[in-house]
């Protein structure tokens, strides 16, 4: 059922598994001993960055598939993407699964999305099994969205570094699983008159806060009903402006509020400016810090919140704005 | 409910509205008097090809909730996607409708994407209401795909005419409207090795062929069920393969088989090679042709099937093969 723009899951929503897969910089980040795998060459043994961000994608799904024993089984559908042109990196990873897919795009709000969606269809009884995944990769994204890397162009104060990470979650039906996803909510979009493609954690967060204060508005919680809310990926800058706008509206996180982008990296060690960002950002600290926490029980109630710039390099360079838009899911130990 | 993998909506999903906007050239074509508006000139008014796109996507989204009453109104979520890199024509046209959104990519799939996820919203009591877009524009694919206008590139006789054209479907839970969406079924990825991306017919024909084969052999029934069944968009090879690959099953269309890229263009007089395609071209017909008609009562059972081409140039140069998909909804006159 929904009310207002919560969609409640009624039926059960549970995570059955879930893997990450990340690159050597991540590895080396404060998170670094969470991840499933660590590779030691952000090549991942292929020829290209798009392939191997397609080989980074397939070690997570399958590390999920695998850790559930679904290594041949029936896996339902997969829901997902990435930041690439054409959402590539995840349709040719979910080519040899043989799994029903649908393709999303909501740059870094994908996981997010994914999960929202999910939902509803395994709640909606539409799906047992649903498998939901997003991914980036630092030098696939560089090439396509700013210059390539050989070319050693300088980064801005503001620019948040795209996380090579990538994160899956199987969803079931089966109250199987120590982690429930109950609720879920689409955002809507916003934009701030932000033009500055370098600055895109000021883009989202306008975005990030309608969505956090609409969802508590109709749930009529705060954040003292959570342990931690997280949204994904404003860095140190959305992150910012989203306690400013909540100070005005007399919302008080009370330091239960942080962003996957300074989750993911030591910012000041490992030179990455405001932040982490890209699609794999929150899915691997979602799948590689947020769900073992909840599932050793040190976190009960999590606000999981993706939030996207939905920008391209050819809108920005005509003088466009950048959207913002943030999803949410509601995710509790049980 | 779901069995094997199609979707039952077993709560109502009806049309309550919808519209379409296209170029010049496909006002031209067969179905040229079917379109609620047809541009005297591709730009639509806008300074650049991008620009033009994200205007005729306003338009066919403004339209179908006009004639649904909704100007002003709640309008739920809204699903879809378009072409461009990082589908900046969806988002920038629904930026300004204060909506819920999810962003889509299925290539020339989209517009049955969004209502196989938008029925199964409605049906599974998530949304009242989920209005579905899919949109592509010739010129801005041609340069973001192939080559700038301005270049003259040459055209393969296997290439397909990237339709300028929007259509956007207004779902509702009310039991409103003559048609009902009954049932929806997401694709896999079939990939059958074609590596020319002036060929894609070819490279979806199989993932459209799968998804009828599995959806027939799941619901009991066959080509004589339906008045018609549509593919969007193969055009006349992948249109031909598909009656191939029915034959050697011994499936008979009977005639009640074709393919949106083949109706919205006259293929001879109109230059269009293969025929139409771009995610617009599916959108287009069902909304300017193939609802009307259900409506009018002279269709009663449509299978609306989108096929899909997940490549990018990028993975094409790099030598990968096309993967193809084709998701499907059933639609009911009521």
């Amino acid at each position: 059922m929904r009310k207002n723009d919560v969609y409640y899951y009624e039926n059960p929503v549970r995570v059955l598994s879930y893997s990450s897969c990340v690159g050597k910089k991540e590895g080396e980040g404060p998170l670094g001993g969470c991840f499933d795998v660590v590779a030691s060459d952000d090549r991942f043994g292929q020829q290209t960055w798009e392939q191997a961000e397609k080989a980074m994608v397939q070690t997570s799904l399958r590390g999920a598939l695998h850790k559930a024993g679904l290594d041949h089984g029936e896996l339902g559908c997969v829901l997902g993407g990435d930041l690439l042109n054409q959402c590539v990196s995840t349709s040719y990873a979910v080519r040899d699964l043989k799994a029903r897919f649908f393709g999303l795009y909501g740059a870094c709000s994908t996981m997010a999305e994914s999960l929202v969606l999910g939902g509803a269809l395994i709640s909606g009884g539409f799906e047992g099994k649903a498998l939901c995944t997003a991914s980036s990769h630092f030098c696939s994204a560089e090439r396509q969205y700013r210059y390539p890397l050989e070319y050693g162009g300088q980064r801005a104060p503001t620019a948040q570094w795209t996380a090579t990470a990538s994160g899956s979650v199987l969803l079931t039906s089966e109250e199987k699983g120590k982690v429930a996803v109950t609720r879920g909510m689409a955002g809507r979009i916003y934009d701030p008159g932000v033009t500055d493609a370098a600055n895109m954690g000021a883009a989202m967060a306008q975005a990030a806060y309608e969505t956090l204060r609409s969802y508590f508005a109709t749930t009529a919680e705060d954040p003292a009903s959570y342990d931690l809310i997280v949204t994904g990926d404003l860095a140190s800058i959305g992150r910012d402006l989203v306690l400013e706008l909540a100070k005005d509206d007399g919302i008080d996180f009370d330091g239960r509020y942080t962003d996957c982008g300074l989750m993911l990296y030591d910012r000041e060690a490992q030179d990455v400016h405001a932040g982490g960002s890209g699609c794999g950002c929150s899915a691997a600290v979602l799948c590689g810090h947020i769900l073992p926490e909840m599932e050793r029980g040190a976190l009960k109630r999590v606000l999981f919140c993706g939030s996207g710039a939905l920008l391209s390099p050819l809108t920005t360079s005509q003088g466009e704005s950048i959207p913002g838009i943030c999803h949410l899911v509601c995710l509790e130990a049980v």
